[in-house]
């Protein structure tokens, strides 16, 4: 029976300080419904003693019923000097009502009488009242001890003190905390080690980032006992973020055999992480380990042979175990033989050595360098193949196009207009659409003017747009627009490169709706048995 | 006397591969040039036998001369079956001219057997023959042994022979690849520190960050006797990227005592990361340890009396040792008390408790978390802080504007012009420009109606202009533009957000203007002393 590791995110509390990030109370609730359902056991979500916005929330999210997790809301020990009844902080947090409660409180002598201005028998008391004061009111405690790492190599009797205070209040498990983010991984498992052999109580450990170490220093702890890891779940927080968890969760589960999540919730943990990152309007970066889109993407003209005799050569777990994918570069050996099987649907004479063929493979390189992403984007690649090789004929041509942008005014909700002249086998169309700046205007209007002929576009939306400066230069520098739309049944990305963001989003959207028009053409064909 | 540990990048390699990086030859040189400067030990900057564009780039560089560093070229062992002299990618290796050569070769018998189809003693011929081949041609030779420790998991015995082939032919470094980043950081160390009593040659180490413990991994084989470190400078590579330089560099030196590079080159160390981010087009992440903007960046109610009393409380290194600096973000406690210096210099009346201070600390806590940037801003804070307690006369109003995008056309170089009118104080001015896109345009046509008014803004120059889309909602999405200005003596950042780019750019615009000429004001008045 493997050993249950406890996961306690704090996304919503250390998370919600990091810089540019911002949560609504409704993206608060969405985070917490997809760490709910992934299956984190603590969900830290506040600090209404000191930040009367998550008293609201708390309020709020009283009528939720949570599957799995924990609500747990965070606050210090007692106030020096005063009673724990007394202390309005705790008020608070009983108010709160979470099941879970956590408890930050010192455990370097320094700190105490230095900052705090204590003695250290007090601070003892604090701890150990303040545990007793919230199990009594029903709440399954974690003592959170701040700067542990440095206080212990300071004084190392005090700091194992404290946490024998808290187990003597009850807590639950006592958390150590690197509050610094400084400590390193060899010496993060000998003081767990001891500590862990020292107290009854289970040990948590709680990390940061600062020396790039947050998720070795926490799996090293639980090699060394921990039996709680707090973090949060794509490393967000102050400084350099706080521990990973969905880099450290695999790391314990699939490769150490720690029980984090069930399987199902493990094959969840990527969604989960695309899912998080989008709520908090973060890039999730294409790098991360396990959930990242490139984590298991391969290149380096590797062989495919080796991928499929060996895949444990160039992956260290398998992909759909974390719900991620392997992606084959298709600018690579191994996407070659699905480029030239494509090339040869559309002219059966060309070879891997044809000369086209090469200027096919040079463009799609060039193309994924940009960021383009052609896997399982196979009419994009038959669109430029097409184009390539000259056997495409546009669906339409941009005659003209004219974009004013004005200086918004009262009652007028749209401040930009677009003109576009299209023309279609000879035949020209024009109108225009009023938007909320110059880019949406053309799209509309492009659209309006389009669908004279091809009423099918009417079921393409656009699912996102971004937009991205590539090379700098000020207000004069090369844009790259990246769209993506669906029109039900399938989703596609398309991309457009200017130094004028409104040209570049106009390829983007040109060729967006040209891909759909292509397909369209080839499911006709099919129906007809045509191809 | 502190051991000294090889620094090896592979940036211009390994990272070239890595999805999003396109390295021009220029590119590649200037990046050169920062690692060499900053103090990197051996520079791997090709693989000229599978790399057409690398032979290239190794002939154009045989003229720099490089301070520190030691140019190597990459490649693999002699393929299997013929003489070293007979193979090709080693004839292109010689020819690259390079002091130093990185050879990799297999240590895992299933490799041997199933995928390069030889046996296993042929393997530690190609080994020995290569290195002695290259080192008879004055080669320094790192070998790379690839996948050894999943090869030293199923075979040790084997693994560490191939190792005392490459000491045999004359390898100064046996490199342990961790090349599926899969290992885990006390089996990398069970493994180096086995291997290094195995063997008399130098033992390094190259892990990737598959599993996000690549820096870990690095150190801790340090800590068993590794004494070359691979890895690149802001952890560029395939899929998770490769193990970072930036992050273990401090680590093995202000931790641990190694000696890695000068204590000048030490504080070099973000700079050069922010030079070759740029280089590379990728953006630094403000949470990146070490050289990351935010890395210093305290928050959380802290109080400045414990930064100041004890900073290794919230800063494991001081920050300068690396080049970086503390910030302290304004809307937080520690910088309120500057924040109510400000204030009351524009209104002696108000104090801490004043509803006005909690409006221009409200502000600020927003405009911060939404990515602006006041440290170092005074004059932007004295504009906000004017704005919000109604003690500013803008400088000048916009009365009307018209932005139009075009279709570009042959011949016509610039596709966008703008209309401006503006109003300073009752007199209205007009005027036009052509540009690049819209925003250049207005950019263009605001400054020159402007100038009439204000001649010092023809001093201004914008540095950087960044467009980011931070709410979704395809073409009708939030837009933040930041953009950077200076005028020679200062620089300074401004902020747009509007779903319009053209409105955000525009509001970032007029914001830089009016510091600008608000920072004229006051220095006007400083040397008139009347403040």
């Amino acid at each position: 029976m493997s050993e249950k590791i406890i996961l306690f995110d704090s996304t919503l509390r250390d998370g919600a300080q990091a810089e540019g990030i911002s949560f609504s109370v409704e993206d608060k609730i969405r985070v917490l419904e997809t760490l709910d359902r992934v299956g984190i056991d603590i969900i830290e979500a506040g600090n209404p003693g000191s930040n009367p916005k998550d008293i609201d929330f708390f309020e709020r999210v009283k009528d939720i019923e949570l599957k799995h997790s924990k609500l747990c809301a965070f606050g210090s020990t007692r106030r020096s000097g005063i009673g724990v009844e007394d202390d309005t902080n705790l008020q608070a947090i009983i108010q709160a009502d979470t099941p879970a409660v956590a408890i930050f409180g010192k455990a370097w002598p320094f700190h105490i009488t230095e900052i705090i201005k204590t003695t250290l028998d007090e601070n003892l008391a604090m701890v150990e009242d303040t545990m007793a004061f919230l199990k009594a009111n029903g709440k399954a405690v974690t003592f959170d001890a701040e700067h542990f790492f440095d206080g212990y190599k300071m004084d190392p009797a005090y700091a194992v003190e404290v946490l024998k205070a808290a187990e003597r209040g009850g807590a639950e498990c006592a958390a150590l905390c690197d509050t610094n983010g400084g400590t390193l991984p060899m010496e993060i498992m000998e003081i767990v080690k001891h500590v862990a052999s020292e107290v009854d109580i289970a040990v948590g450990i709680h990390c940061h980032n600062d020396s790039g170490l947050g998720v070795a220093n926490s799996i090293m702890a639980v090699q060394a006992g921990a039996r709680q890891v707090q973090g949060t779940f794509l490393g967000y927080g102050e400084r350099c973020g706080n521990a990973n968890l969905s880099s450290i969760i695999p790391n314990l589960q699939l490769k150490l055999g720690y029980d984090c999540l069930s399987p199902e919730s493990m094959e969840k943990l990527t969604s989960s992480a695309i899912r998080i990152a989008e709520i908090s309007n973060y890039v999730l970066s294409g790098r991360e380990p396990f959930v990242g889109k490139s984590a298991f993407a391969h290149k380096g003209g590797m062989h495919i042979d080796a991928v499929l005799k060996a895949p444990t050569s160039f992956e260290h777990i398998p992909p759909e175990s974390v719900g991620n994918q392997r992606r084959i570069l298709m600018s690579e050996v191994a996407g070659r033989s699905t480029i030239i099987q494509l090339i040869n649907e559309i002219d059966p004479s060309l070879t891997k050595k044809s000369e086209e063929t090469t200027r096919v493979m040079d463009k799609i390189k060039e193309l994924e360098y940009q960021g383009y992403q052609f896997e399982g984007a196979e009419s994009s690649i038959k669109l430029l193949i097409r184009k390539e090789l000259g056997k495409y004929r546009p669906f339409f041509q941009i005659e003209d196009f004219k974009t004013i942008g004005e200086k918004p005014v009262e009652g007028r909700a749209l401040s930009a207009s677009a003109v576009v002249k299209v023309n279609v086998e000879g035949q020209s169309e024009i109108n225009a659409a009023e938007g909320d700046g110059p880019v949406n205007a053309l799209d509309k209007a492009l659209r309006k003017a389009l669908e004279v002929f091809y009423p099918k576009i009417k079921e393409v939306r656009l699912t996102d747009f971004k937009v991205r400066v590539i090379d700098k230069g000020a207000t004069a520098s090369k844009v790259r627009v990246l769209i993506e739309s669906t029109d039900g049944e399938d989703i596609w990305t398309n991309v457009g490169v200017s130094t004028d963001v409104i040209e570049a989003s106009l390829i983007a959207l040109i060729d967006s709706i040209e891909y759909k028009l292509l397909n369209d053409m080839e499911r006709k064909l099919k129906e007809f048995k045509f191809i």
